[in-house]
């Protein structure tokens, strides 16, 4: 994971720390959660959200800081997404995440409920620890919230063949732009930024997070790549219609139509066709179109951070992470 | 439910003001959630757990207290014990819950995983608007992360014909002891009263946790009811081994032995047959004798309580709750 990080000197070493401490949270009575647990979190997630957290967290008044409390919220963020992460692929019932196999495909739904409400357990603790008093206790409370729901959300829209992108935009807001929005504000809040910066920080966050998972919806369609692409034929055959196949529908409904009304019977060949499809009637391109304009929005609002070293890695962790080439 | 507490005057309207901000945080976007929750909130729990915190919290000195908050904790120790029950319906793969269907046989198991997860955001959500900067938020942190150490610690012993009195007793320590010393702990510190009757409020709760289970593991054995007893069958195909079995066979191995050395494969006829050994070789009585020892040190805190109506209601609840009659 750190290798990932050799260019960003300002957070390198307290990512390292961030690591440390979660795996310290994860010590608990229970050997088999223990190692279930350790092992998913070695398991090659980037931080890419505690990463965030802490270069905004490097922006406001250094006298002020309180490290160990910045350590501490930065382990929160990576545990709640951790936990989202594991009860998802309960419900998706995904056989691979990060390329290794999931917690529950690999030690059973038993498993994986508990590990994951052992994580929710965790990122309250250390907030409690971090943060007791402070407004941003709520915040986070109602920050998991939201998150749960933009879950449901994507639960409930399944084979929903009326998803508009408003739907889709609801959804990613929920389950991906959320923690990226908590990352940023929260970076600004306890870093000691002014208030506006905080502001600031927060939709530079969203952003970032909405841009993020249309690529990554994107990828799932690319043309050389979905062929051999699982996770596109499972989400089709589940019901999960993302940005891609929404816009390219759009303005042709009757092409798809067929394909859809088969839902989960859809055959591996159809879901080929289909991710061809979304491809030839331009889902692919509209999408990417759409993603640049919340790159271009987040890019646009970090020109107005403070000037500094955490603002150059802002910036160039934002484009190396978006401005992808396909 | 409210029926339960016409004998509780101090208490009875304020569970029902608790009861209505439970089903008021249960309103989410998502109506399957929604109502599935409503319909678990109203399926016959008899609030236990936040009875015994408003009846403790009825100690203290009147003058100081904040009503509101002390509905909003007593809401959020009933939906902690809500998000862990319909976990753990996941885990047994329970069909039955308080007699209706659970969660996950009615909705299936995505459902399940994100109802108990919501429960769980709303648990934190509510603390922290109840009490924000108390130390009480760490310690009902710590208090979640027990309750799941003793579920897992359950999940983890099964199958395990060593296990002990004290792997028994730890198990439920953590996972129904720790929720009624919580309730009880929390009633005496935000009812305001001073600090020895706290502590004291806490030991009378644990006592009170582990009879409870004590009591509620012999019902599955009782004689007349066991052939009936799902539960009971159920629990020991799934390796979940209970005081009664485990106070039989400690000075009878060898009759216990062929059985449970067939672990999951034992057959129906085989459990009765176990379940028919516990009552003979002494296991129910036993189990009930030490059920006794709890309830009647339960007891003898409460006498230490301040006088007045709730330190009786304390009192007539404690015995129609644990002095049963097999």
């Amino acid at each position: 994971m750190l290798s990932y990080w050799n260019d960003y000197p300002t957070i390198q070493s307290k990512l390292q720390t961030v690591c440390s401490l979660i795996e310290e949270q994860l010590c608990v009575r229970n050997k088999d959660i223990q190692e279930t647990l350790i092992e998913f979190a070695r398991s090659g997630g980037k931080y890419l959200r505690p990463a965030y957290f802490l270069l905004f967290s490097e922006l406001g008044d250094p006298a002020k800081k309180d490290q160990k409390q910045l350590i501490q919220i930065a382990a929160s963020i990576e545990i709640l997404h951790m936990a989202t992460l594991i009860h998802d692929d309960i419900i998706d019932d995904s056989p691979l995440r990060r390329g290794t196999v999931t917690v529950q495909s690999k030690y059973g739904k038993d498993i994986a409920v508990y590990a994951g409400d052992l994580l929710f357990t965790q990122f309250f603790d250390l907030l409690t620890q971090a943060m007791n008093g402070s407004s941003y206790l709520g915040i986070n409370a109602a920050s998991m919230k939201r998150l749960l729901l933009g879950e449901l959300d994507q639960m409930h829209t399944r084979f929903n063949k009326q998803e508009t992108i408003e739907d889709y935009l609801r959804s990613i807001n929920g389950k991906t732009a959320e923690l990226f929005w908590l990352a940023c504000i929260q970076g600004a809040h306890f870093g000691k930024s002014a208030e506006k910066i905080e502001t600031l920080a927060g939709q530079i966050g969203r952003n970032i997070g909405i841009a993020f998972q249309v690529y990554d919806d994107i990828l799932d369609y690319t043309a050389d790549q979905y062929i051999l692409q699982k996770p596109i034929l499972e989400d089709l055959a589940q019901g999960v219609y993302t940005l891609p196949l929404i816009l390219a529908k759009e303005k042709n409904p009757e092409v798809f139509a067929p394909y859809l009304a088969k839902e989960s019977e859809l055959s591996l060949e159809e879901a080929q066709k289909v991710a061809e499809l979304v491809v030839t009637y331009g889902g692919v391109q509209k999408a990417k179109d759409f993603a640049q304009r919340y790159t271009e929005q987040a890019l646009q609002g970090i020109t107005k951070l403070p000037e500094g070293q955490a603002k150059e890695e802002i910036k160039q962790l934002t484009k190396q992470l978006l401005q992808r080439t396909f």
